[in-house]
């Protein structure tokens, strides 16, 4: 939509490129015209193009690729209206998605597989004996306290470090205001838990995390989908929503979102919270990959904007430093008590010993070093493994370097199943994660996620090169069965 | 009941006994004739009244007191009939619990307490050196593989290290066949999320560890309390419950009761086993304190009597090892994919870390040895506390002393409050739990739980004497008031 009376030339030449990029007119994964183009064609300054081009990256509509130019990022296909979907009503799906997850989570712990299927950093980017150092210490300095039971809501020297990390965005939180739990998926469990009754409706990312779907359906609630497109959150989709269902909470992940890789913009997030604070829901805002951007500023929160207490906002160290300790952290806003009380009584606290190794790493002002450099070594992979793929996948594919975060999301020719490539991938030891677990409906089937977690080696690039062979046949079988 | 053609001398001679019992001819805390004194009044040789009273003892009902006699152990007054008790029912309650046990969680933190009130053990008798050299070990020799996520299930050699810890009372199983958990606490709740659904009816004992309660409530779940009395379980209580409410599940500590202390006798376990298979309702069964005990064999579990996976058997190494570490495991017997499944969802794994600390020091061959010195200690203080209790509390109490686990459950007068107990000696930086928090109807208020988890030493002499102090002071002023 134009509004009549802009005042600047940049903003009619964005506005066009929008609508020719709404239109269908330029087509996802295409080129945009070069700045030095557009500014003959339209008799404008270079730096209003870029004007131009800066508004709608930050719309989430085009992205810069290095040394290229502006290309349009992918989006979903729109979905006309909300709905129900009982995750537990078996008609709900196309197929029963929870065979597929189990054979992608046994080859997590193969040590054969090529793991390009998970979203957790290698152990090779991970400061190893850094930490194990830290555990000495810890067990030194603590003795017999590692022994004793936490407080319930978790170390508070832990809490105090985690507390600082949280200004990185402007969250402005003592210790007391955190509570530490068993990695991030127990935070967004006891946020479900305190916020819902079995069969009440939520509201969640169309596209998410499969244990997300998991928990939604082991406590018997029932989602409303809302679209996660390349510009963000479907926030009007949502409204909808609000108005045709009672929705109890909403759970979103809000920063290099899994498995698309979309970031909610700032502005979107202060409209989401400004939404659901008027409509008194709470929002769980899942954000464990908003320490991994790869650009200059780290992208806000939802919880930034919550000036009233209804974002519980979760997170954990488990993307950033180590995945096994299971070290999560929530700050439930206005719902501590209920939060820290369900937590004391599911697990008393969590274990002492990994919150301790932390702290020490901590202290010793090592986590913003070794972000730093994990950040560098994710972005630089994220290109290389991009570079990659362009070379070797067969064309019609379509997917966008992330600005964050460790995975790719591949569009192929809507014909695709990449259940069948993740089969054929399997039996070449390449791990993938095929695109219909990460919706309920088992949609998204011609989508697979490609983490670039690991460091990039000949061994990868083969690897991909192979995928790129798996999905070129299975594109011309499936061509042939068209024509015949 | 006596059945009228009994074979034996020493049958008949414990069965009116027993029935004297049963008729408060012979009360709680009363000694019995001495064997020499009983065998010259019935004609009969020692050894039959030594049989007669082993019987006895074997069914709770009365107890060996060293170098002292026999003596009436206590039991709690009978239910007339059951009824369900929803938690959620504010007038389910006679007084709000949740402050007072908030009170005494508060002293678990506080350094300056006597502990008398947690049922864990002290630091001073727990491995701390050999247990953080096994933390060293295990970092050395797992390297980075800490950092991964551990199997769902936990690390698959502690899980094998743990089953042949269940040998000890004739558990056969395989390490697939257990789950590791965030402590016991994760593998009862899981067990009740897996079994049951908000406003089921569950049974469990009548008095139980308060967080039990908290998270049948907390799960939105009604409860039929189930005596337990120094005969253990009241088997045919529950058999008019199963009839009487569509009972799902049924959760009971089996061995060294917390707060009782009473041990179910192993008959009674499998009858309870052999009733609740015939209905079909699984057993949740915490076996916490089972590995302490005093005598010289291990009671054994419901588990033991499982014959078709009705029993999920839950326990943990917190009040043997670590209790801040949080590492428990589950046999969930027919519900292990459902169980494993649960787990998963709700922290994908169990911290990597403290198991593979554990792990180390089984595979150093050195828990059996400090499970020994445990016992010893324990029992030693158990003894030396009663002997201190009997010294320094006013007449007009009764407790016995327990065959395994951490505390005494002390009767006193029914007009005595417990809590004002609780809150004068909290006064004195002495804790004790108040018994009111161990019922959902918060009966037990003439009731304590002291813990003799602490090695004795003359601060707790001194403790458990200003205790016994404040405690004829509270007597002797409700006496006043009850003569005016």
């Amino acid at each position: 939509m134009i509004t009549e009376n802009k005042k600047f030339r940049y903003d009619q030449i964005a506005n066009q490129l929008e609508d020719s990029i709404l239109n269908d007119i330029l087509k996802v994964g295409e080129k945009l015209p070069s700045v030095r183009l557009l500014s003959k064609q339209q008799h404008v300054s270079p730096s209003t193009i870029f004007k131009a081009y800066y508004q709608l990256e930050a719309k989430g509509l085009i992205e810069a690729r290095p040394k290229s130019g502006y290309y349009v990022r992918f989006r979903h296909a729109e979905r006309v209206a909300p709905a129900v979907v009982s995750a537990t009503q078996p008609n709900a799906k196309a197929i029963d998605t929870s065979e597929i997850i189990k054979e992608l989570e046994e080859l997590r712990n193969s040590e054969s597989i090529l793991k390009l299927s998970s979203a957790v950093p290698s152990p090779k980017l991970l400061p190893i004996a850094r930490l194990n150092k830290s555990i000495g210490e810890a067990v030194r300095t603590e003795k017999n306290f590692l022994l004793k039971y936490t407080h319930p809501q978790g170390n508070p020297e832990l809490r105090r470090v985690i507390a600082q990390q949280l200004l990185n965005w402007g969250g402005n939180f003592r210790a007391e205001d955190l509570v530490i739990t068993a990695g991030c998926m127990e935070a967004l469990n006891i946020s479900l838990m305190i916020l819902t009754q079995p069969s009440d409706v939520i509201a969640i990312d169309e596209l998410t995390y499969f244990s997300i779907h998991q928990a939604v359906e082991i406590l018997g609630l029932k989602a409303v989908s809302i679209p996660v497109t390349s510009t963000g959150l479907d926030i009007p989709f949502l409204k909808k929503a609000i108005e045709q269902f009672p929705i109890k909470a909403g759970l979103f992940v809000t920063n290099f979102h899994n498995p698309t890789g979309v970031c909610i913009p700032d502005i979107q997030k202060k409209e989401l919270v400004e939404l659901m604070t008027a409509k008194q829901i709470p929002i769980i805002e899942d954000d464990i990959y908003g320490e991994l951007y790869f650009g200059k500023n780290r992208p806000s929160t939802c919880k930034f904007y919550d000036t009233e207490g209804w974002v519980l906002y979760c997170s954990s160290l488990s993307k950033t430093i180590a995945p096994g300790y299971r070290i999560g952290y929530c700050q439930p806003g206005r719902f501590l008590e209920q939060f820290a009380h369900q937590k004391r009584i599911l697990s008393l606290s969590t274990s002492s010993l990994p919150q301790a190794a932390l702290l020490n790493f901590f202290q010793k002002g090592r986590y913003d070093f070794h972000l730093r450099k994990l950040r560098t070594a994710l972005h630089t992979q994220a290109l290389r493994y991009s570079q990659c793929i362009l070379q070797y996948f067969p064309v019609g594919i379509y997917f966008s370097v992330p600005e964050g975060g460790f995975n790719f999301w591949i569009e192929f020719p809507k014909e695709f199943d990449s259940y069948e490539l993740f089969k054929a991938a399997k039996d070449q030891q390449i791990g993938i994660a095929p695109g219909q677990i990460f919706s309920v409906e088992s949609n998204y089937k011609n989508y697979i996620r490609l983490s670039f977690a690991e460091p990039f080696t000949e061994e990868i690039e083969e690897g991909i090169k192979q995928l790129g062979t798996l999905a070129e046949k299975q594109l011309a079988l499936s061509n042939y069965s068209k024509e015949f």
